[in-house]
């Protein structure tokens, strides 16, 4: 498969609720309201998070079988530490995004701990969303 | 406000569809079905480009007054590019993440185009989902 451009489309008519739109499918976001929100949905750091547990989910079960995995069931809970005081410009020091990320998985296997922990470093090294975290992408932007 | 930990839990109990939870809300995310899935959502790659938009779109609703600009809409579009061939290890030199993501904002302001780009600047280096694409969290992962 050549190189693929994937593309989705953020909304935000009236408020901080944005409407995320990729093909045909989307979600809504926002803020809790002590936040300046409507809390109509989970925020973007948190949609971060979870397109990073989604993803890892995909990898698993994606290539458990091929890795001789006998999988039942995978549950991924994905953290991050964020200082809201660097995004709200209150304290200048602050990183303006996450500062640490945590994976922690949950697998209903019947396989031994080791082979489990084996797997998990192939699919820690094998997830597009973890590498694209960890080793950056060039960014630019353009006003339309 | 103090450092603040966010966490969302992924889960896919059959197949690669997924449910991410973050607090009470939760969205499905996917493949098509040419990459394995059912495509019952957006699959991760994409959810990340809508998160990326949407923490934009929130960091231009939020800032938007303080700034001078008089913000009538916004919607925000980021594309990545990415080679399947190193997810699915048929080209080891491939990067398994993006190696390119864009932002083109769509605004609607009444404001000169030299005041909205400075604006601009200014939502690149405010918002925390770019911030962590941009600048690398520490990771980390555990088997429970």
């Amino acid at each position: 498969m050549p190189k693929t451009t994937f593309t989705t489309v953020a909304h935000a008519p009236a408020n901080l609720e944005t409407t995320v739109t990729s093909r045909d499918m989307s979600f809504t976001l926002d803020e809790p309201t002590d936040l300046g929100g409507t809390n109509k949905g989970m925020n973007p750091v948190e949609a971060l998070l979870g397109a990073l547990g989604a993803c890892k989910c995909i990898v698993v079960r994606s290539f458990a079988a091929a890795q001789g995995i006998k999988l039942n069931d995978v549950k991924i809970e994905c953290s991050g530490v964020l200082d809201p005081d660097g995004f709200m410009g209150k304290n200048p020091e602050a990183k303006i995004g996450f500062s640490e990320i945590h994976t922690r998985f949950h697998i209903d296997a019947d396989n031994t701990r080791e082979e489990l922990v084996a797997f998990l470093e192939f699919v820690e090294s094998h997830c597009p969303v973890q590498d694209t975290l960890s080793n950056p992408a060039t960014s630019s932007f353009e006003l339309a």
